[in-house]
């Protein structure tokens, strides 16, 4: 899942992981310079296998069987299906995708706790349980591109959204909070350069720039006193009659104690930064159009893996519907599911796949029949920011203007994602409405139609949001490569965990490893 | 058009024109506090004319003509024609829709000068060469919803886009140019802070949670020191390796005088702010949808009006193609055209038509046959910011991973419009190549498979991408009456010029002012 909280997972991260110096493929790009002109992709090193790799020894590629229809799993079968591979998928769940879970009505959500939702969206309305948005920069296109799965743009920056931390007497509009917030530190900027407070910095030419630019920046004019700008809002809008001003602003203190660095700086991050994508019609078009490349033949749903064993001379998987024998396999499952399962193994393999630690992540998607937020609020996709256990409230970007319409009533990690899953549905839902409303009010309860909410540490055979590593160290190390004949692959084996991206860039390691092993033997 | 530049636009108009206090409808919502809780929506207060308001006297609507089938125009047609106003719209152009006009393959587009262009772009692709956005707020928005027109958003704001001022090295990705900004924003206040410069307007705790803040919204750490950061971009993306970064930011002086002002704050602005938004498919959707509401047997196209004439019960409008007598006129034609039509308007009617300055405005559409900014820079819609006399190139919001695609390759307006106004269409390509290339390189020349060119200024009956008032004083209210039975409606009368609300605003007050009178008079 894309983490609405990544701020937070990467501040995580850089604690648990020291993410040190570059790696041996940024080299390439070295010269490019520092400016920003390195083209933000991929790295061209991945060529995919090919049947014609196999011409020199005239043999045909192996059976491989791959356990898990997730993301990783599924984009592993596409690519060894290019050169030809026999390739057969076991999915322990009902359903491909994994994580990429799209639910629409009639389909049911079942909780390892017993605990079964039904689906009762209506026709177009759909809900991005997991994963929910793309970056430019992720491998995640290029798959849209291959598999002709369309996109659109995915809002997830909006100044008409709010911002609602739990010191702050009302919530406020993005654009609001930023307009006051950069007006203010444009002022004190401003007058500390004033007063010379910077001139051992900041050349007399520097200064000049600087006050010019803050003057814009915080739209404080030539008095470098911040009193408001139609930046923040109008009280009403431009037309027949002038635009009215929102009203001057809250003092300085106030708007510090917003609490704001957070849901300012959340769009700045590389992983966040607008625009992103999104399948047209539901994220699990990816997972659908893998699926549909691959065969849907050769994915057994409802297949739980029981046993895995490496041989001399192939693998063997016994799971719930029988045994498969391969001559390899990738195991696509998340790496605390996998250490579960018996087989051979080695103890080392097994105490790295324990090792990563499942995060927990929760959503739930309330479906209105009337979609108030735009009518009434003028709110056209984007994220609302609080401090609250919500932590965030999204608005559909998609199904403008239709009747219906699909919220995101909170998308959380962690202990607040815990306490939600902790709860029966209805209980989420009704602690979810409370808290929106403090942001929305009554819209916020009338005209609900129906609710569908996913703990992703409750789902069978997933078990989590996403894992994270203690360190990126000699276990993260040895699950790359191969333990005998079975492959491992997964989000959880990159630097890029939580995103489909990192499935999809772990699913062509594993398929090159393999590949390369495979036509050396042939 | 909706202005690439209207942070200029807005600057030129503030010198222009006082935009004073508050009007009174900005009164309804002063009760509802400064925290940006006002609906940001238009005060509900029109009501479209309905049959039912003629019931106490039995007669039925008064027959108008409407001058001129932009979106004024055809606004005003589709809401008389909600309470049976026998409306006919001549339009001397030889389609509908006036400056919201998308062109496709197989148009033609002339120009005053005689010079003409064959439009040869393929299929699925169009040109927005006038407006090309709709923010969130904006009436047009609740046009699409009723007349059921879908829309998607519109990028106008991309992190991976291009900053490229002529003072600069290379051109810097947006979100480089803004981590460097930013970083070096908050490291001087911060430092600033540290060493007590702002003691006399902070408190310490104060201090405290603005150095918080600060090390957040500049990533600049404890340290207080900006070296750089994840999101000025990488220069290869995490995945089976870890990111790996783009380097060490240029000096402070450096980045200050890459002159950012502009380039930075126009997402800020209350009209651009993101998410803005778009008809699918062209933006002539909304003049075409208005079009068929109204019924195109009532749209007498290439109908070029040579006289108006007040009579004491009704209005006759002498035209290319004959005349016609009717209750009332509603002309809403650009006014520095109108003003030479002959007729019996008043000398002051005439004289406040004159007064608006015509505003210069050309774009022109670059169609390649690779959307190589796509899959080789990575950037998906938004603008590249430069101060050339390009003004912005656009990326397109529409079409993501197709085969073909379309690039603005200039907007911009006044001085720079008029330059590239007097070339030959082939002169403007070269030019605006010329530029684009010092961004994007060969990409930008190579695969290019035809362009067109829009110079608003030179385009008969319309003769500029919009006006401005020197000042909104007593000709811009003259004109906001009817002079005799003769009402004026277009976006020149409102405090939202250049955009398609405006117009649109302006068509329910005129439609409003005549059907009060039509049903006092009945």
């Amino acid at each position: 899942m894309s983490g609405g909280d990544r701020d937070g997972v990467l501040t995580r991260r850089a604690l648990l992981v020291g993410l040190g110096a570059a790696g041996g493929a940024g080299a390439m790009y070295a010269a490019m310079g520092a400016l920003g002109l390195a083209p933000n992709s991929q790295p061209k090193d991945y060529t995919p296998p090919q049947r014609s790799d196999f011409a020199l020894t005239g043999r045909g590629a192996a059976s491989v069987v791959i356990l898990g229809a997730g993301v990783a799993g599924l984009a592993t079968a596409y690519e060894l299906g290019k050169a030809g591979y026999d390739c057969t998928i076991l999915e322990a769940r009902d359903r491909v995708g994994g994580r990429s879970m799209t639910l629409r009505g009639g389909d049911r959500v079942a909780e390892i706790s017993g605990q079964t939702q039904q689906v009762k969206f209506g026709d177009g309305v759909y809900f991005n349980a997991g994963p929910a948005r793309i970056a430019q920069w992720m491998v995640t296109l290029d798959y849209c591109r291959e598999l002709g799965v369309p996109i659109e743009p995915f809002v997830n920056d909006n100044s008409s959204a709010y911002v609602y931390n739990k010191g702050m007497k009302a919530p406020v509009r993005a654009r609001t909070a930023r307009a006051d917030t950069y007006g203010y530190l444009s002022e004190l900027l401003a007058k500390a350069t004033d007063t010379g407070a910077l001139d051992r910095r900041l050349t007399p030419g520097d200064k000049e720039v600087l006050l010019d630019f803050l003057s814009e920046f915080g739209d404080i004019g030539r008095s470098h006193t911040y009193t408001g700008s139609d930046r923040r809002g109008l009280r009403s809008n431009p037309g027949m009659l002038p635009p009215a001003p929102l009203g001057t602003p809250p003092p300085l203190t106030e708007v510090l104690n917003y609490g704001l660095g957070r849901s300012i700086t959340f769009p700045f991050g590389y992983e966040q930064a607008s625009p992103m994508f999104q399948p047209v019609g539901g994220m699990d078009a990816i997972a659908a159009a893998l699926a549909d490349a691959v065969g849907r033949d050769r994915i057994r749903t409802s297949a739980v893996v029981k046993k895995i064993t490496n041989l001399p001379d192939g693998v063997e998987v016994l799971h719930s519907g029988g045994s498969i024998r391969a001559d390899y396999c990738v195991a696509a499952l998340p790496p605390h599911v996998l250490a579960r399962i018996p087989g051979n193994l080695e103890a080392g393999v097994v105490a790295a796949l324990r090792t990563p630690v499942p995060v927990s992540g929760g959503k739930i998607g309330l479906e209105y029949g009337r979609r108030w937020w735009e009518i009434d609020e003028r709110i056209y996709g984007g994220i609302t920011e609080t401090d609250m256990d919500i932590s965030h409230i999204w608005y559909p970007s998609y199904g403008f203007h239709g009747s219906r319409g699909l919220l995101v009533g909170y998308y959380n990690l962690g202990d607040d994602a815990d306490a939600y899953a902790r709860l029966p549905h209805l209980e989420r839902q009704r602690r979810a409405l409370l808290q929106g409303m403090k942001i929305h009010g009554e819209n916020y309860r009338n005209d609900l139609l129906s609710s569908v909410s996913v703990a992703w540490a409750g789902q069978p055979h997933i078990e989590g949001a996403w894992v994270a590593w203690p360190s990126y160290d000699a276990q993260f190390n040895l699950l790359r490569k191969p333990a005998g004949r079975v492959y491992f692959a997964g989000d959880w084996l990159t630097y890029l965990i939580a995103w489909q991206a990192g499935a999809l860039e772990s699913a062509r390691a594993a398929v090159t490893d393999l590949h390369q092993r495979v036509v050396k033997e042939s």
